[in-house]
């Protein structure tokens, strides 16, 4: 009798069975008419949630990783500069990516639980006066630490330095659980999947295009094939794809959007935050500490939280899916053995969250943690009576 | 977004995905012989789920109320006596179907929260010279007031008294969550359903009938067709049934069955048991009590729990739904308004029961009841965590 | 690798993968405000369907059997007398079931692949003067023959009798698939279940009352208490149920109304009739006769098909099992030898059509009868062709 | 009521539910134990029904496509030259990929309905003394065609020749419907898809590679990271996956390989060969002819069918999907408008077959070709009449 319990990893989220059965489909022709009534509300769909009012979307059988390297090989050739800091294992995969594909990647590095280093950035923009730069990649939110970074203070400082390189944001763990702007933010390239907003399986690979990033494809010299985005523009061109699309995902897709268009952006952020809140009240009474080093790095989708010195974090995850088959996060790279992660994003209610709470509590104690028990729960459950709002139901 | 949350209500209960699936078949043709492949395993494992060697099963689209009215209409006829305790809504429910079907029913009353006066029982059945009494009713667990009768009691009273009547025993909402022993109580038609601890959907009425029972359907004179267990084992003996079956429901059970026995009864027994001792170490913390009124007599599928003079615990229930999409039980009949329930059998974890006690503490906030957050929670983890069996993984 | 292909008995039908998934519901608190607004729904769908503008609708957790139970045992009265055909297996079962209540039944014989004798009730309900005749039970579609039988004109019988009888309708195979009029017609009990024209599983007894039946349930006097339509109106009030409801099922019927009556009744219907049509076309092929013994009696939802004399046709329902994994029906009753039954109704397209056709033939040339191969496929194919309706996209 | 007919395109196939059900698991944390217990089965399901011994299995979240990048991309480097025969649209494609990639394609050009030249292929490999030729692509069943090509023999050429090339090998729409021996025949890469013999949605690019390949790998200088084996053999070393994992579909694919191996290879071949058969009689029986020139390049999954000079047989797909909501397949590249598609391979049967067969016969009749109706119904009966088994029950 597994399964029966929510997971709390920061992705693949729980899953509204909805949006399972939505996935589930029995084979469509992806040649026939019936196609294009899904894979374009699908397109349509994610350029809402993300903010862009006219970026081409691109979904491929393939994950975030998948999205990377389609902004890369598409816009980018062999011995370019790109810009990126490192305050991450997300941030500092994308630069390896980078670095496998041949490009100069220069690399600003940060603090694990700081955010990006826009000022550093503005002065290395500015120093670049002959524009070598010809992309700056920034991690919305690094999963690893639980950092929200300013992608708005990102495109300022490219502004300030009057710089025309190409703004890549890795959206991954953002879009669709707290604002995103593609628009007003400047974005060239927004990369995400399926399986985290969107409380979809794993799966599709999703990259928003500006009209600047699709003219930088025509020239691009990077080789590329499955991520070809003139294959992808002119499938969908005729209704169609390059190759066998998958078919299920993308019917998940467009009605996940739906969902979260239908309860409204702000409203998914707000219940984004409030779950977020709840746990951030949990970890404050259990006299423990975020990565994250300033509230406003706060991530509303994952928290990575710091254990004592001298503790191994890991074992909180482990003895939590031993003894209680819950799914934490552990710690990546630099802060492994240092943070747990709890992932709060997509599918989950406040009720939930406290049993994750609850859990953490037991683990902890178990563990010989100095932790009260019910401490976390009941400063989550102020939190969350103090905000809950009553149903309305359909009939009334 | 609605379903997210566990319930914790007295049946139907929460189902594992694996059983939802084993209903949801497609069309199988019942007069073939891949019936025969459903239905009879299904018939096995109920009679092993009630510890019966030879019982004959009878499975009717249906609920427990038809099982009631099959254990009747199959054994009694117009002006029988019979004789049954009114100690909850339960037992009063079956009383009035008696009066319906024109028995003459001798009713012995008890406090809402006793178990059956077995004693009382002794003293009519001894009295009872001429056998009058042609059949004894006992519910084993009433799900209103969560009382645990003493069955192998009542069968001990009609020993002593050398009674000859039958023993129908109402196991609706404790066959296969709790200790059930039709061999050895000598019991003669045993009612349940499928929504309550085999986790299925409700939709099939259950009867187990002893050799005993089965004789006296020879002669019963109540009319009766839809539930007649005559037309069934008629069915049964050609791999088929009087009418159209429930297949899905059937190989639901089936198989819910076979998980329930390769759990090991005893196992499931104890899980129910540890569940559902968590959840009185919350009631304990409130400072509130328990609608039955001894240890001896608490369920371990629905704890009854009273709340303060004064206050309507209706309140309770319609709060949970409203504010936070958690489903409780009202208080039926005699104890409206005086109790609710939380809902403890079936598919449920030590960590989904933690959010329905951490649920229940904001709810009693909310409404004002002088309740500690986190108090229940707290006593419940420390019962969970000195209790807690690591996972042994196949692989290993 | 079982279920692939389609199955082709006159019920449980196909059943189309929305509805599987609307009756696949998690648990849902049936005492919560979320279950009126699948009841009544579910009860409002079947009340259009039935064309009855204000009958009242019983849902039980049982099968068609039930709700002919439910019919004669909350208007009737021991000793009644009440007038039915026996033309038919289904017939001659409601028969028994009226004995076994104590009722007197005056039987018509009729002929198996006859339809109702309207003129032989009329003379008998003319002849009754004292209106001894309580109830006239006419079974509308003999599945048992595939015979259609004239229900306006049995009403119209009686009221040429001046009869004040009550009309009971047995619509299990006709509801939902052909047409039906409760109100102009002038039935008084409708009965049918919901694995016939609703494509649901098994599980669901229905049954429509008219205001005079109603009526009749005041004063009737046979036992009930699980089909008793007075609890279960009580309950209706309060949105809620005597005993736990089938929500899944219900849910299933909510949305299997709303599909029928969204395509329309009239389409509904046409679509059965052009699939008859078509298996029609094939026996006519095959120069093999039909049970129903004139083209105004052909039912469209099953076909009962006459095999040459000498030949047991069960051979032919358990060849195409065992060879080609198809479901036929087999002969019941008086028939059983002689008939085999091609059921199409439901979830039915001409393409799944011409595959039970082909397979047929292929069982019977394999049985040694004289079938040319190909030639009911071609005979069906030009029926299909010549009626197909082009798709219409949503997108245009 | 959309999706009831099966659909006859070379993949994505018919899926059966118990795969479907595979798929569309709850969430799993891909970090935990629980994980490898679906990777490592699903890779050494797919190694036994490639016969392989010891090929290292790469399984992306990706197509076909995202195969054929793997295999070039892990093993070549800008400048190689590679070998391959242009007989069909998808050895076309995987041409174009390596002419993107920088690679020197030497293309022999072959008819489009024949196998691929081994002769040819002999005569270039011992031409090439310096051994410029890297790889070796041979695609082993032409989906656009029809062609089964003969492997063996490529492999023979390559013996006879001396040469050290890498044998690359689509076997998208062959492997796990027809005989594919990667140890027998030397395969240093075979690549295929989820969407085909292991009938499963798609959104997997599975990957064998030889030890030959796997140092290869060491040294190409193809950049890549998505489809790098490199980072995903040092995933498997840890019971993870560089990037998310679809895990869903990975566990369809162990259940698809239980399944395959559990029917028996040779018997899944057969069952695919008799189902090609039965179409084979059809269009012979039509009077026309497969796009396949000789019997032996006849492909057990998919027929090609070429139409009367002067029509469009773009006008049978679209008419049978617009007329008969059935899916076939169009032509593609040299042979659009020359050929339709039936896909046969997958969750079919014999009976859903004969659905597809009488199918295209309405529709070449309403398009005013000279087809007899039942005609190819009436070969494809016999065909699987006489080949027919009689299932065994598991009772039995």
């Amino acid at each position: 009798m597994s399964f029966q319990n929510p997971v709390f990893i920061p992705g693949p989220t729980n899953m509204p069975e909805c949006l399972r059965r939505a996935c589930d489909m029995p084979t469509l022709d992806h040649r026939s008419s019936l196609f294009a009534e899904i894979l374009h509300p699908a397109r349509d769909g994610v350029r809402q949630v993300m903010k862009a009012s006219d970026a081409e979307i691109f979904i491929f059988p393939s994950t975030g990783t998948g999205g990377w390297e389609t902004a890369i090989t598409n816009t980018l050739s062999r011995g370019d500069t790109v810009l990126a800091a490192r305050n991450g294992m997300f941030s500092q995969k994308w630069i390896d990516m980078c670095q496998r594909h041949g490009l100069n990647v220069k690399i600003v590095e940060a603090a694990w639980g700081e955010g990006i280093p826009t000022d550093q950035f503005e002065e290395i923009l500015t120093a670049d006066k002959n524009h070598q730069i010809k992309a700056v990649l920034a991690t919305h939110n690094e999963t690893a630490t639980g950092v929200l970074s300013d992608i708005a203070g990102v495109r300022a400082a490219m502004s300030a330095a009057q710089h025309p390189a190409l703004l890549f944001v890795d959206g991954v763990s953002s879009i669709g659980s707290m604002d995103f702007r593609f628009d007003d933010w400047g974005v060239d390239v927004a990369v995400t999947g399926s399986q985290k907003g969107f409380m979809l399986p794993a799966g599709l690979g999703i990259a928003g295009f500006s009209r600047k990033a699709m003219d930088a494809a025509k020239t691009a010299g990077l080789p590329r094939t499955y991520f070809d985005i003139r294959d992808m523009s002119k499938g969908y061109a005729a209704n169609a794809y390059p190759y066998t699309p998958a078919v299920g995902l993308l019917n998940g897709l467009k009605l996940a959007c739906g969902m979260l268009l239908d309860e409204g952006l702000d409203a998914v952020f707000a219940r984004h935050a409030r779950i977020a809140n709840g746990v951030r009240g949990a970890v404050e009474a259990w006299g423990l500490e975020l990565c994250a080093v300033r509230p406003e790095l706060y991530s509303d989708t994952v928290s990575a939280i710091r254990t004592p010195e001298g503790f191994d974090a890991g074992r909180i995850v482990s003895h939590a899916s031993q003894n209680y088959r819950v799914a934490f996060g552990v710690g990546l790279g630099l802060v492994a053995g240092k943070v747990f992660r709890i992932g709060h994003l997509g599918s989950l209610t406040d009720v939930m969250t406290l049993s994750g709470i609850a859990t953490a509590e037991m683990v902890m104690a178990d563990l010989g943690l100095d932790i009260t028990l019910g401490s976390g729960v009941a400063a989550a459950q102020e939190i969350y009576r103090s905000t809950a709002a009553p149903m309305v139901l359909a009939a009334e």
